[in-house]
């Protein structure tokens, strides 16, 4: 067990632990601002990342949308840099810059190859750090971020997670959809943006994280000089979000009567929060029951009757709550029957699964965690996010391990505690006033 | 330049190149299978693939869809494993099994962790070399390729790729969808697609290509237990497919007037084959006019004006054939403005681009590829492919030196023969009898 960083002095250095291939470091600077890094020394490219402790589940029902558009706007300029320079200058070396918001944080990135690291701490330092926001750049990014919410309505299998997100949590933060809505966007005044701007993107709140053929102090002395003058004071970094009172869950139907050729199906149940001890066993159930080819749902619904292209299930994590989900897309006229093998397999699976599909959940966990840490970026992404909202990083042998301890009555509990709490049910397709109650 | 496969003597190893930092060994084996691997010590994963010689473009109207769903009965069951003994046998490693189709090749694959090559080895041999194609599975699979139809039909964003095929190609094998029609994959018959497995399937016309911590002679071991019985003859493995006349063009605008938020457009005309020595040229005007956020068409009409949330120029490569294309999601009410700044972009890259430009375009095309080298799947990729449809693999630090060798006259060349070639258009939307000509 690691310590906090807001129990570390500011300006020192702690070695975290050596994982496998690489060594995880973190140096907390004055202002609060993290610097985590993981250096492989084998890959000669590196991903370095800036985390915001902000996300949609932040905003009031005036300013949805706000995390999101202010990441959009943060490419459109800074004291030193242009749009077109901060984009030339990543695309010149070949990396890949890009940004996300999600409901509990937002992301800011590049990957490069390792000599152009330099580079990579710079440009996104100067965006996240001196952001000028500009009435004229934030007035251009409305029509973009309107054309993003309109890409999402033609594309009803990424429409359906917004709208099952609604249908679990209701018009809440954590329901409401990360891109806001025509209406907010269209309200959201450049003095919003920057006062949101100014309030969260502060060093206290940041973490900064690299991953790959990288030096620890190396990246210190960049993250120092690209921040230089911002970094002042004793404030402790910003403790992870509180998981104090669950999210409220209000589970219902949501049906979207829309001229598509598949009616798009999703239905889950309130799942485990990020930090719930549960969330292994979860991971097993989701692997059984709809994770890969040789689960359940897989088996009966695409390859036993060929009933659908796309099924499976899924999870996510918030500080306080989470979302188990069955999605499934199939023929209009077969809604009722997908629906049916969908609440019966859920229902079977309340009272666990076989000795065969535990060896084989946990087999499929690991590798998957294992195959998906070759990559620099997602090797980035594990301690940068994990920083920001865990107390702690848990090594990968420790996930290893704690996959590794799940029994067959760990998954029955918590199939017991998740696949049998009320249900919330989102179709999208031509179904009408069809009556989905089950 | 390296010997072709079909130049060298059954059951003899050569060593193709050593090049940063893997080495690639080519076996080929009786019955003209060849085995090609990519050697990189310092990783933990192996990915293990087999191409096969044949796509959409080899039917005929009457087998549309062939290629693709004849890739889908592959994993339904062999002489040695059901459906659930293939996916479970990947699952339980956390192994990534999976297929895809294209105009001119197939792909089935697998990426594992090191230790479970062997795995990977004999279930993907199993499901390409002992297929049973049961008419009971021809069934259950029609079903699933009808809905990833429907599927496709849902995202405009996909569907209008396929749509300006048929636009830039007509009514050919070049221009018709990989997936075929609904009417193609009903009447489909078990005997046509075990046919076409016969035919198509044999080991001459085979690449078996594997990457990562893998050992040549290991992997020509596995694959000559796992195809043990079937590698027999002389018969040299096969030659690419001809290039000699070329595919023919006929542009045409088609419009598709659909319900959508947004009108999403293509523009584009003939691009350049394969093998074509201007497609280094093309790739940094590509990079220029469409390539990444500092790219003309970005600039122009997201970063500037706000029209567009997606914006991008692409290209394809066929063995006689290609393809440059410009896509734009936009408002239904602003299609005729970005379409026409779409024309004048395209029109204003016929003189070249700047020197910066250049520079700019040939650092992408680099750091792009050297990037993304270090994922096996796309070591395995890049081996396999090229095996299989090149004369000759080039060495990594070839393409560099081919990208760095491009001239601002190559360029110009290259726009005046591609930019002001005819064009086709497609645009899906809400945009009723519409006149977009221009």
């Amino acid at each position: 067990m690691t310590l906090p960083a807001r129990a570390q002095e500011p300006g020192t250095t702690t070695t975290i632990h050596t994982d496998g291939a690489g060594t995880v470091r973190r140096t907390v600077l004055h202002g609060g601002l993290r610097v985590i890094t993981e250096t492989l020394p084998t890959v000669r490219s590196a991903a370095f990342g800036i985390w915001a402790a902000v996300g949609s589940r932040d905003e009031a029902v005036a300013d949805a949308g706000a995390s999101h558009y202010l990441e959009h706007v943060l490419f459109k300029g800074t004291e030193r840099r242009s749009a077109l320079e901060i984009s030339a200058a990543v695309d010149a070396v070949g990396g890949d810059l890009n940004a996300f918001t999600a409901k509990e944080y937002t992301c800011y990135y590049a990957r490069v190859l390792d000599a152009d690291l330099p580079l990579a701490v710079d440009v996104v330092s100067d965006m996240v750090a001196a952001s000028l926001n500009r009435p004229e750049d934030v007035e251009a990014e409305r029509g973009v971020i309107l054309e993003e919410i309109h890409m999402r309505d033609d594309d009803p299998g990424d429409l359906i997670h917004d709208e099952f997100a609604l249908a679990l949590y209701g018009d809440t933060p954590l329901g409401r959809p990360i891109l806001g809505t025509e209406e907010s966007i269209n309200t959201l005044s450049r003095d919003r943006i920057h006062g949101y701007y100014r309030e969260h993107y502060v060093p206290s709140e940041l973490v900064v994280s690299a991953a790959g053929n990288v030096d620890h102090d190396e990246v210190v002395g960049l993250v120092s000089r690209a921040w230089a003058g911002r970094l002042t004071g004793d404030a402790p970094p910003a403790p992870p979000r509180l998981d104090g009172a669950p999210a409220p869950v209000t589970p219902t139907t949501r049906v979207l009567d829309k001229d598509t050729e598949q009616a798009h199906i999703v239905l889950g149940s309130a799942g485990v929060a990020r930090t719930d001890d549960r969330r292994f066993a979860l991971g097993v159930l989701n692997a059984a029951l709809g994770g890969g080819m040789s689960s359940r749902l897989f088996q009966e619904i695409r390859e036993k009757r060929g009933l659908a292209y796309s099924v499976y299930s899924y999870t996510a994590q918030y500080a306080d709550s989470g979302i188990f989900g069955v999605y499934a897309g199939c023929q209009p006229g077969k809604v009722d029957e997908v629906l049916s093998i969908c609440r019966d397999e859920v229902a079977k699976a309340v009272d666990g699964i076989t000795d065969e599909e535990l060896v084989r959940g946990k087999g499929q966990l690991r590798g998957t965690m294992v195959l998906g840490l070759e990559d620099t970026g997602s090797r980035m992404s594990r301690i940068g996010k994990s920083e920001l909202v865990y107390e702690s990083l848990l090594p990968v042998n420790d996930v290893l391990a704690r996959i590794d301890a799940v029994t067959l009555d760990d998954v029955r509990a918590v199939a017991r505690d998740v696949l049998a709490a009320p249900q919330a049910l989102t179709v999208i397709g031509p179904v009408g006033d069809h009556d989905f109650a089950a």
